[in-house]
């Protein structure tokens, strides 16, 4: 059998919402063991959260679905000494334990770094947060868009006589869930070698900004800040051509490429004057103006073969359902689904990385709310009594309809 | 001294503009010596490239000064046999490989994976490209904004009656550079346990979809794509008040509060008649539109504070250069700084994740082409007559005005 290359390695996962969940995600992806430590009965706060109050078989969260696969879930009151007993218990054997309450609340619970490094000081404690622990922002809520709009990314986006745009997609969030896969994945390289344990701290303020360097070393190196366009132009920093251009059918985008070639294909040599450095600046957003009058007169698909035959970078610009459906996309294998005992089949994307020795993949599906409470209580060491006891007392949880 | 996590982790670094050389500074940053391999003379494409026209101390791109810090730089021409030679006994001892030429470039020049596990089969190799190494987009180029157009995110932001929005950052690429990090870190992690290297792959096109898995899931399995809001509503997926509103100094977000508290707080309880599920996400412009007029009647350090006491997650919509005065970055160092050798003291942003017992950090401003290839040449065990030779019959390169 193919190994998993993170078979093996035990994750303790208070997460909710997306930051951790997709963290742990990715580590599952990849054969380690995730196990959810949820609340009873509600769960992940993001088993309550669905776009458009659609829910995917009657009443699955799309997030959810979208973050939580190959994970087991555990449901337990954690406010409970005894179920603090347990996952003290766990922790001697657990390699990672990753959480994003609000700062302070686990170890207010004994579930801090240093409750969980006296019982086992290799464990990797991963913290995410909105703003760090402490400082100004210490009590303020740290959420995707919030931190989009703290961090210039949304004053960089859209249109100059527009609204500062948010990103149509959690990225604040994504990007978090990344810092801490890095953060994490260092450290458990590091303990192997040293054979110490750390804590790793990841917010969504400092990831944004991190990933926004060049946009930060143009802005503080020059005291200028950047000015959104007034058209199609794709980046507030950029020249035309730059952008997104209409066509009869439907948007192409075009990036860096010799404006001399674009105006020929679009056999337009009347906008030769523009075709210096300083004009393609400056009069960015007239010169996109006069490209997209041009562009729109050409059908998508004739205008993508010319451009690409001029070695233009171009491509179309697609809605998820058509970027579902693409060609590429098809040939990766990027859409695959699994069973969900209660949705039925759910499409999903599945893993982005390709591994020569050890290839991700999907082997279960999202979790219901304490569906494999039992059995983790089980290979932990605690008979059926002891364990039926806890499901009647609340201190842990399973299904409902189990 | 504090230790560094990945101290002693050699990375031979054939890649240029922002996906590998950002995953290489982030192995940097904890310690890893990544010798970034450049052609003679121009060296990375981002070292030619900026925003506005403008350069650091005169000659330096942003771009590159922000992706390459902690890193020694080596010109070799790829072409000449010495050069390859000199790579290929470099390898024997080093531990990852990385490059984002077009797929099969490295191949061609015998440094694809196969060429290196030869020599060393403990070697992780690391591929980026636009969409993968072949299939129907094999000759596409493969550039951050097309991705995003490719991939719904594009199609997902801004406002309906304008062009589809790029995100004025480069997320595509960023996301690809940390996926870069997943995955090399991975499997380093396994060839702890296996002693076994392998081949790590990613495309920009795989990490955008996945990066937007809940979108996907709620598109695919609804069959249904998004309609971007005609208003400052924040996300097209989102019920009002999700988004960015006026005040009368600047712009703030909201995310998800309670509506009733919302419009308690703006004491306009006439509001009250939108406070449903439904209405909320079907007449959300309109209420986003009535909601700002009332925002737009308040001064923004007045608004956010009666707010933030109601518990309304909410922030201000900051520029670069307001993110770089932020209190709470100050308080977490965000902003930090290098001395350059030619461009002087360069600000940029500080590593984002905190590690307890190996923190990152920035030892190295980003070098000039060639700058440690003798250096780096005399460690692999060159004499001075052979690393001479090479500098004047233009395999190996330096800069002119060493």
């Amino acid at each position: 059998m193919t190994p998993m290359a993170l078979e093996g390695i035990r994750v303790l996962d208070f997460s909710h919402l997306l930051q951790g969940p997709f963290a742990t995600q990715l580590m599952a992806d990849m054969g380690a063991d995730v196990i959810k430590i949820e609340r009873p009965g509600k769960g992940d706060l993001f088993r309550s959260l669905t776009f458009r109050n659609k829910w995917v078989g009657g009443d699955q969260s799309p997030n959810f679905l979208a973050w939580n696969r190959n994970k087991r879930s555990m449901a337990l009151n954690l406010k409970s000494a005894e179920a603090r007993e347990v996952i003290m218990k766990m922790a001697e054997t657990a390699d990672v334990v990753i959480q994003n309450f609000r700062p302070g609340v686990m170890a207010k619970m004994g579930l801090g770094y240093e409750d969980f490094k006296k019982v086992n000081p290799r464990i990797v404690y991963c913290s995410g947060s909105g703003y760090g622990v402490d400082g100004p922002y210490q009590t303020r809520p740290g959420q995707d868009m919030l931190v989009q709009g703290l961090t210039g990314v949304m004053a960089a986006t859209g249109q100059a006589d527009q609204p500062p745009t948010p990103v149509g997609a959690g990225f604040s969030d994504q990007i978090g869930a990344m810092n801490m896969i890095y953060g994490i994945m260092t450290a458990l390289l590091w303990r192997e070698r040293s054979g110490e344990g750390q804590e790793v701290s990841v917010n969504l303020l400092a990831g944004m900004l991190a990933h926004q360097n060049q946009e930060m070393v143009t802005a503080m190196n020059f005291g200028e800040d950047f000015e959104r366009p007034s058209s199609g132009i794709g980046h507030p920093g950029m020249d035309a051509p730059f952008g997104t251009y209409p066509t009869r059918d439907g948007w192409i985008t075009i990036a860096m490429s010799p404006f001399a070639t674009l105006i020929d294909v679009l056999d337009a040599p009347e906008l030769k004057v523009y075709d210096d450095p300083k004009t393609l600046y400056d009069k960015r957003d007239e010169i996109w103006r006069e490209l997209a009058r041009r562009t729109g007169e050409w059908h998508r698909d004739t205008l993508l073969e010319a451009l690409l035959a001029a070695d233009i970078w171009c491509g179309e610009v697609k809605t998820h359902l058509e970027a579902a459906e693409d060609p590429q996309v098809a040939h990766l294998g990027l859409i695959q689904s699994y069973q969900h005992p209660t949705a039925g089949e759910v499409k999903v994307v599945g893993p982005a990385v390709g591994m020569s020795a050890t290839p991700p993949k999907i082997s279960r599906p999202a979790p219901l709310v304490g569906e494999h409470t039992r059995e983790v209580l089980r290979e932990a060491g605690y008979d059926a009594e002891t364990i039926e006891r806890w499901l009647k007392d609340g201190t842990a949880g399973e299904p409902e309809n189990k």
